[in-house]
């Protein structure tokens, strides 16, 4: 394996942890492990979520192409995230079971589905790994015993809680947050559930089952079952190690959650977990943050197919995809009807350019130069844009400036080499499709569906190119009613037939 | 909930345990409880695996259809099935995992995905729940002691093995299986791996980890795993209780599989787990039994989209799965390209059938008649066909029946009331739809990608609808030299044209 050092040696990264952007240096050299927290599955993702999904998706995306092999784990959280995040109440899954009448697993399953058709369709790839929270209940309460064992932790009355204090005393609590205990001491008010424990601070390693509470196992502490933060530090340090090299999420999990994932695996291993913590920003709509409980909140199919109030007219998941990465992942992103239109449009247009491409030839004649832009330099701006904390819409102004030259190049006002002209079409391609892993409409059935591309979607080339046939033959034979009568028709179905110079092509709207 | 008397209460199920055909009784009256045995993802699934899935699919379907609750639990096994199913030798996927210098669970991620992929091509509805074996450890660990304090198991340096002539002498060994515990001995030679075992009957229960060996968990019995045998009846009975409705799997794992299930089961509860046992025959390639280990095999994708030397074409899901259900899932059923070419032709038939049906409008003369059918017979036939063990094939001759009948009232050789129009529609949608789970082309856009769903799909109606008018055009005024170029042209590309009185419609090979 090789990976070209002019390229990846500048990859920096913004670290939360410590605020500032770092060359990025993995452990194992080639190798990188990457950790970022899934969903709780017990409702589907809304928009939101998905930023965070799309933002990591582009980062796994990048450091593969770059010639790292990335072992990528993204946990599905199937129990122990309780409601409102906290230590007491009903596990967020239990409830939603209860409410219809199903097994929680059934719910698990629904949304664990429905999770992955959405990322499908907004054409993330899968993690190389998507442990469960159930599917390691044993490594859980192995690594509690270890925390007990090195004395940050206690049981009380068959639960299990972290003894922040202590923990504070001798390795410091708040590294990612920024936040001193004893500030958090003085603001925090007793809360129901909480007598249990020693200092308010202090959260469920282990949270001992009720009579009425269905989703339990044995634990040598009873039956019971793990607290929400627990299972990222039991898992990530299973399939990546003690310490690995990049951990990401939300914003919103940067506190508590993450915090207490540094404190776990810091009181259990002795040393740091995480060299790179991301964190992707917000998704707000009309300004707010987009929330279930608040109900200022879109699910993605309200966008791809249901429609919304808010919304003009549906839009395709790549236009969202393409909307999304529009933004940097840590700038929060405010979502609009007027927003996606406007990304629909440039979307179409760089799609437009890649389909000219093909019939842009380069000047064989002797002496030929490239000549409206320095192809090389415009290849550097590309990586450049990437390397600085994956900045795709840098890159996407970058990719634009190309799409404007490709039409001057098709209207002949320039000349390109061949050797440029194989480089830019190479880049492009890579950058637009591998790294921003935007889709044309032949794309996406081939992802998706076998059927269609053997059947559908060559076949409407096919059914195009012999209307346009026929419209150029009744306006070469001065037929112009059939001839506007095939364009308009079909413009009004959103087939839009674009003539040049070159010839016709078509657009789908 | 209502579910027909007159539909349902003649439902008989073949039952392996007795070699006979009983009547359905769930257990809880409306709802029924089902579990299949998964696959092993340590490769991709064969077409004959394929064939088993889309077996109990229909059953799924059918149950769901005539209103009974179905909690439909199928399993992923991703640990303990050695190879060879055996007691000794490596992990199948640990032993892929090393081959190819991944974690087991990355692995276990990949042939996940494609099952899933997979299956959703070829329409098979998800499992209520699909749970995992390493995401049960703790309840096979439960499930283990019990069985050893009944007094069914010994511990053997760090491994756990079932005493076979214990749970013969009290309850009775092989009674799926119809096999003689004393028969068996006398055909069994010493194997290598044997040597803890009492008797080489005797199944592992749990495995000691061995040091090289990557999957392993604490257990009372020391660091290991389970063996492969009891995580069907940890989840079965965590899932859907200790005694269910129906059992399912390929006719394969009859024995030992499920044999050592109900042993398991019955020796840890007392009783028997499952009230009907339902095995799915195989596939066979030339006659053979289809296998990864002998290469006698054809993949799902081999067939959809990449070719093989096998086929003549490549086939869409749709026309295999129909393929399938063209025989009963007790028979056995070769597979070979002329069989899937006639299926093919079939299943173009129904489709245009129900193309067809639209247009057909019924007589609102006074005194009409339906004449050629006794429509209400037909549709107890339907019932009669699924209500018979699920017999498919019969349930596709009688749609056969209709197809034809469709066809005579479209050339009106026959007249159909309102009143049978409508059941005759609904009928025959509902079995092809739902109950045998068929698509249309437009079906299989609707499940896969909305994205092709809202732009290139109905496009294609659209395109190909305007070469219609065009062709009719030229065709009126005696241009037949561009009526025929357009008849051919799209012909060529697997659109076909097809003229009736009605006027043209279009089917897509």
């Amino acid at each position: 394996m090789t990976i070209s050092a002019s390229k990846t040696q500048e990859l920096v990264i913004y670290n939360s942890l410590n605020g500032q952007k770092e060359l990025f240096k993995p452990i194992h050299n080639t190798h990188v492990g990457m950790y970022v927290c899934g969903p709780t599955v017990y409702s589907d993702v809304h928009l939101g979520n998905c930023r965070t999904f799309v933002s990591f998706d582009l980062v796994f995306r990048y450091l593969t192409y770059l010639g790292y092999k990335v072992r990528y784990v993204r946990n599905i959280t199937d129990v122990g995230h309780l409601e409102n995040d906290a230590d007491h109440g009903e596990d967020k899954i239990a409830k939603k079971a209860r409410l219809e009448q199903l097994e929680p697993m059934e719910v698990v399953q629904r949304h664990t589905l429905n999770f992955h058709s959405t990322l499908r369709k907004l054409n993330t790839l899968p993690p190389s790994i998507e442990p469960t929270a159930t599917g390691h209940i044993i490594e859980q309460i192995e690594f509690i015993k270890t925390i007990i064992n090195n004395g940050f932790a206690y049981e009380v009355d068959g639960s299990v809680y972290f003894d922040v204090k202590a923990f504070d005393k001798e390795k410091g609590y708040g590294k990612l947050s920024k936040r001193n205990l004893e500030d958090m001491e003085n603001a925090s008010r007793a809360l129901e559930g909480q007598q249990e424990k020693r200092n308010p601070q202090d959260f469920a390693l282990w949270k001992k089952a009720e009579p009425k509470h269905i989703m339990r196992w044995a634990s040598p502490w009873g039956q019971g079952f793990p607290g929400w933060h627990l299972e990222c530090s039991a898992m990530s340090a299973k399939y990546l190690g003690d310490t690995f090299d990049i951990h990401g999420g939300g914003m919103d999990l940067k506190f508590p959650h993450h915090e207490c994932e540094i404190a776990q695996a810091e009181s259990c291993t002795g040393h740091t977990p995480v060299n790179y913590w991301m964190h992707a920003n917000m998704l707000t709509l009309n300004g707010k943050k987009m929330s279930k409980s608040t109900g200022n909140t879109l699910m993605p199919l309200d966008i791809f197919e249901r429609g919304s109030d808010l919304l003009e007219k549906t839009y395709s998941p790549s236009v969202v995809r393409f909307f999304m990465l529009q933004a940097h992942y840590r700038s929060v992103m405010d979502f609009s009807n007027d927003a996606l239109a406007a990304s629909e449009k440039g979307y179409q247009k760089l799609m437009e350019a890649i389909s000219l491409l093909p019939k842009i030839v380069s000047d064989t004649k002797d002496k030929v130069k490239t000549t409206g832009l320095k192809v090389s330099d415009w290849v550097q701006s590309c990586y450049d844009a990437m390397n600085d904390d994956f900045n795709s819409p840098v890159l996407i102004a970058r990719l634009f400036e190309v799409v404007k030259y490709i039409n001057q190049l098709y209207r002949k006002e320039f000349s390109i080499t061949n050797q440029d002209l194989e480089l830019l079409k190479q880049t492009l391609s890579s950058f637009v499709f591998e790294v921003l892993g935007l889709q044309t409409i032949t794309n996406i059935s081939e992802n998706e569906s076998s059927a269609i591309e053997s059947s559908d979607e060559g076949k409407l080339d096919i059914a195009i190119q012999l209307l346009i046939d026929l419209r150029n033959e009744a306006r070469a034979s001065k037929d112009f009613a059939t001839s506007d009568r095939i364009r308009n028709q079909l413009q009004e179905k959103g087939i839009v037939l674009k003539d040049s110079r070159e010839g016709t092509t078509y657009v789908l709207e």
